[in-house]
């Protein structure tokens, strides 16, 4: 059984580009993973349609209610499935983490308001609480898009098979090294001479070499 | 004069339902923003429009190609604009880059491949690579629109008058406090009762002390 998805949000157009294009609308269009995107306010009772309200103790901006979250997650979990709620207070997202939502049968994604939503709801029905990096975006639905695609990444048949995860920022803990194409000399910058001398070790020494350099001067805090 | 954001990708289509809804659309509607996506792809000069090759010194992927960027960056570069290139290789994406960012006139963002671009590209015509987080995605097209969501929350207008920047994960280094709306009993959970006080020295008292144990919980790194 491919991996099923089903995405929660007040704004369900905006992943519609997303899910179509790119490799990820091959994969879905493969039937490697299913992705289904919900407007919350299909849950909602009243005639507005009303899916927030103003927080107790004051300040600014609207909280998402609890009942039609509640009521959506309800009819969408199935056993065993992970409810997944993206915010910045989550733990941060990783590759490990990505691979293993990959594994999963079934993930619900709630995409929050930026203001926040109800915290009953974060306490009852969420298993997980992920944030995709310390910023703060209008809503949560790009945030489950980069989710989705990292970890369709890993699904086997997404990709394609000329590529490869190998060799790539985060699998080694260091960060990529450089990267050259034809044409050899370009406005007078030439490639690096090891890289068209064909002996492999050499260059396999070569670019670890720059992945070190490149982490210590970018990111020394992933070698700590 | 709004800013001005020009982005530059093989998937031009998979922003288009980002653009066209959630606050961010209507800024862009509001004129408050301008955003253009073009495709790469219209600056490849062969029939087969090719972006991108085999890398130099072997490898899984494809690289992409010095050519096209550069003449595409050179068509739509404007004096004093930034030209941002992202990479899990970047500068951590952040809500103060996210501002200052939000402050230009022009930028220019360029959205690889995800196995990389022609190293010559990054050294002569990008002025800034960010990294929305510490993972990979298919490409950077997702990475872009993150970017372009977070910076227009700074813009003046986009957000609306009865939102606020104050309060929230990342202006103070502390996560988000819980938020609750009604009902103030649900399902048998009560919203605290300090929040329904009306005593705002005490809520502010009780917001601060739930941000401080939240952080220490999820994220201690950033209490360091």
């Amino acid at each position: 059984m491919p991996l099923k998805i089903d995405v929660l949000t007040l704004f369900p157009r905006m992943l519609d580009g997303f899910l179509a294009e790119s490799i990820l609308g091959k994969g879905i269009a493969a039937g490697r993973l299913g992705v289904t995107v919900h407007d919350l306010r299909g849950w909602t009772t009243d005639k507005h349609r009303t899916a927030d309200d103003r927080p107790f103790g004051g300040g600014a901006g609207m909280v998402m209610k609890p009942e039609p979250v509640f009521a959506a997650i309800e009819q969408l979990q199935t056993p065993g499935c992970r409810r997944i709620y993206l915010t910045p207070d989550g733990v941060p997202f990783s590759m490990p983490l990505a691979k293993e939502l990959s594994e999963q049968q079934h993930l619900v994604i709630l995409s929050g308001h930026y203001e926040g939503i109800d915290q009953r709801i974060r306490e009852r029905i969420i298993d997980q609480e992920i944030s995709i990096g310390d910023y703060v975006l209008t809503n949560g639905t790009l945030a489950a898009a980069v989710v989705i695609d990292a970890l369709a990444r890993f699904i086997p048949g997404v990709l394609g098979e000329e590529k490869s995860l190998t060799h790539e920022s985060f699998t080694s803990k260091l960060l990529d090294f450089p990267q050259y194409t034809r044409p050899a000399e370009f406005r007078g910058m030439s490639v690096p001479e090891v890289l068209l001398s064909g002996n492999h070790a050499e260059i396999e020494k070569w670019r670890h070499a720059r992945q070190v350099e490149k982490t210590r001067q970018v990111r020394p805090d992933l070698l700590t």
